[in-house]
Parts: structure tokens; C-alpha cells; sequence
């Protein structure tokens, strides 16, 4: 099996059990070894009066694509700390585009950047995710 | 007009325009100038397959308190930077408590410190906030 | 031994294998379980041409605070992710000092909060030290 | 006069009132817009009896090469806020690299990348600033 497929196989498993990416209509648009791509719309439910999105939620997107692009190497890994920095308001009706990539894993320890951008490309939030292995893999028959 | 019922005013104000914070189920139990605490229950929709809350639901309701503590003083406040340390994972049907406290503000720039916890009292997360004030008032006949 | 005694005994031994921290000239002024006390002054090497002290030195002041703060269960204890929040300028001359308070310990992992302040009692800088126990004791023959 | 020549320009400013930079031992290896990198010797007053330099000391060389890359636009900026996370111990006499990277900027907001490396390659440490424009030029006839 490729990193690739590993990767894509991990990430199936990972979306099978995610009904909360799904319920906020999330969409998983690339997965490969230490990165990923998810985007969602800004929907009426999750902004105020003045149309502008919570950052809860693009801390949710951003939040997602680091889980995804941290667990493509067959072992399962969690969220320790996790900092974004809002940049430019999103607003309702946009689709923001999160693009995690892997910047360093050292033992157990990952970080992975990820930035959430509007459709023009302007960025709309920068986020840094810090993973810790659990030792335990996605396929018990398959390398880690 | 006291501090207090500024604050007050304030938090009305924000909820009135708050539609994403109620979507999710959140309560706003207490306001005071510079402190807040809302309370949120992990739904079904918030969690995986193995019942555990997504990180992202937990960020979102420290930053809506968060928001509504650094909002108390008739000036229109917006989150810069947020970090977020994941301790112990919350699960379905828990009701999640986030206090948020004034830590220090220097100019137009404030940090806030949230805790969010389990009804056991154990915590769940610890939540830092930056805010930036855009010298706006909520109420243009009252004093900032 | 009471708690109190041992903070002090760690300290102790943490403070004989510092030259680091006493080459910047810092004073340790207190320590208990999970809190500590550190001062240092902001000398001539440590500014810039306008008399302004480079930030990695108060980064430095608090981060000694915090690893003597987490150190004080006879458990060696390192330092895993420091933020730090610059809020006024330290000046040439000032003694600046450095409070850490613990604010939650879960597992092997801690979250320890320092105050720098001016002798005024303004705050110069906001820090939170992450930190993760080895799992290695200062003294064998004492309970961790 | 190019982005390249007015970076360089700016650097040299810096350079010449940064003592403390240079009272570390700290040597500009290269600047150009939005990016600098520097490398700094671990000596024996930085490191703790079992040769590991502290932490501080490797926040203070990223810093600089942080506040290097972000000072190349003729604008005078300050650091706000920095989060460092530290990955591997950096030993005695060892050379450590700072590279500085310009990851966004947005009015007045600058975020950047600094990756502290040992002479192997091998990640000390991974560091993230944010930067403010001050609106103040390094030099009133160039345009900022």
C-alpha cells in the first residue's frame, strides 16, 4: 500500500465517524500523507446579524483539516493545543477553504499549519495545530 | 448607570445578535464587566461515533464567552488570537460550563482567560483570548 | 517532608544547575508547590540603542519562572509550548519580575500562567507555559 | 531602490541597535523582504550543569530573526505576541539556524514563521510571531 492510499484509507476512516464535520456541510476535497483540504459555506446559522461567521466555526473547519492531515499515518492522533489568528471577517454565503499542511512531527508530536482562505484567496484565518500520538493504529494489519 | 448594568447591556445587546450561539444550545448564565460564563450541551451532532465532542464545538464555546466578557465596556471588542489546549475529552449529553476572566488590558488590547469544564468539575479545556478594541460604541449616548 | 519543603528542595537543586538563569543575573525569590518568584534586571546587554529590552529576555525571565513553578514535585518536568504576550516596553534599568501560578495539571501535562511586571506594577508581558512531566524524580528516595 | 537593497537597508538599522542581538553572539547570515535568518552558538553561560541550553536563549534567537524579517518594508513593526514550541534539545557549542519566513500580512497584522535547526538539520525548535506596523519609517525619504 502507497502513503497515499494509507493516507486516503485512514481518512475514509476518520470521515465514517465525523458526523460533526458532516452536519456543518463540510466537504473533504484532499487527503494525502501529513496534509489536507476541506471547505464549507458559511451558512445563516452560523453568523450574526450583520452576516459575519463566528470564528468558532472557521476554528472548526481549520480544527477539522488538522485532524485529517495528522491522521494519514495509520496511528490514531488528538488535538493537544491549537492557536489561530482571525485575520479578515467571513462572511455569510462564502466558502472558506482550509488547507493543512505538515510543518514538523518529532516522536509522538506533530504541528501543522493550516490556513482558511475566501474564495478571492484572501486569508481569512492562520492556524497552527500541535498532535500527540496514542500508539494506536487504524488497521491493525497494516504498517504504522 | 453601574458597571455592572453596562456590562449587562452590553451582553443583551451581543445576544440579541447572536443567532450562531443559540443554534448551538448555548445558555448565557452570567456577565459582569470584564467576566462572563455560558454553558453549552454536547449534542449528537457535536460528537463522533465514539461519542467524544469535536475540539472545534469546544473552542466555540469558550470564544463566545470569551466574547461576551471583553464586550462589558460600551466598546465594540473583536477576537485577534485564540489558543486552545485540549485536556480531557467531553462526551455526548455532557453540559459544558466556559467561565471567562480579564486578565490584563493595556490600550486596546485585552487578554482573557477561559476555563470550560465538566459538570464533575474536571477540565476540559483552557481557552487564551486576545482581544482588539475598534473604539465603537454599542450605545453612543452612554460613556466607554 | 511537606509540600512546601519539597518545592524548596527541588528548587534548590534546580537553581545549583542553572548558570543560565544567574548569568542574566535573576533572583529567585519564592517558591511553593506549583508557583514561584523570580526577578532580574534589565541590564545594559539586554536593550537596544534606545534603551528598550529585547523581548527574549523577558521571555526568558518568565520561562525560568515557569520551569521552577512546574518543577516542584519532585518530578522533572520540561517545558513543551510558551506563548507569550508583549503588552509595554521594559526599559534599561527596570527590575522586572515574574510570577508563575499553576492553573491546571492533567496526566503528564501542566498549563502555568506568568505575570511580568514593572516595579510600577504595570504588566510588561503575559506568558502560558505548557509543560510535560519525564517521569524522572530529583530524589529517589522521596515520593513524587 | 529594490525590495531586496531597502530590506538590507532596514536590516542594517536594526543591526547597528541591537546590541543585545550581538552581546549573544548572534550573526544576520541574510535578509531580504519579509525574511532574515540567523545563527547563534549555544556558549556555556546558556546552557544548564548537563549542557542543554535553556529554552529562553532559543526563543531570543528566533525572536530576532523574527523581528529581522519583519522590519524589511520601512516600516518599524514590534512583536505582539510569539508562541515558540520546543521539539529537541539544543546542546553546548552546538550552531543553531533561525530561518525566518513571512507567512501573511493583513493591514497592520504580520504573521511569520521561524524554524530554529541544529547543525544536522534536525528542528530545536518551531516558533510563530505576530507582528504590528508602528506607521513609523526607518527612513522618511523612502517610500514605505
Amino acid at each position: 500500500m502507497t502513503p497515499e492510499a494509507l493516507a486516503r484509507a485512514c481518512a475514509d476512516a476518520m470521515w465514517a465517524d465525523d458526523p460533526a464535520s458532516k452536519s456543518l456541510g463540510m466537504a473533504l476535497e484532499h487527503v494525502a500523507p501529513g496534509a489536507a483540504r476541506l471547505s464549507m459555506e458559511v451558512r445563516a446559522d452560523m453568523v450574526n446579524g450583520h452576516g459575519m461567521c463566528h470564528g468558532g466555526f472557521i476554528f472548526t473547519l481549520a480544527d477539522s483539516s488538522f485532524a485529517f492531515a495528522c491522521n494519514t499515518y495509520n496511528e490514531r492522533v488528538v488535538a493537544q493545543h491549537c492557536a489561530v489568528t482571525f485575520l479578515r471577517p467571513a462572511r455569510l454565503g462564502m466558502r472558506l477553504t482550509a488547507v493543512a499542511a505538515e510543518r514538523t512531527r518529532a516522536g509522538r508530536s506533530g504541528i501543522y499549519d493550516v490556513t482558511v482562505t475566501a474564495p478571492d484567496g484572501s486569508v481569512i484565518a492562520e492556524f497552527r495545530g500541535h498532535s500527540r500520538g496514542l500508539g494506536q493504529p487504524f488497521f491493525q494489519d497494516l504498517p504504522a
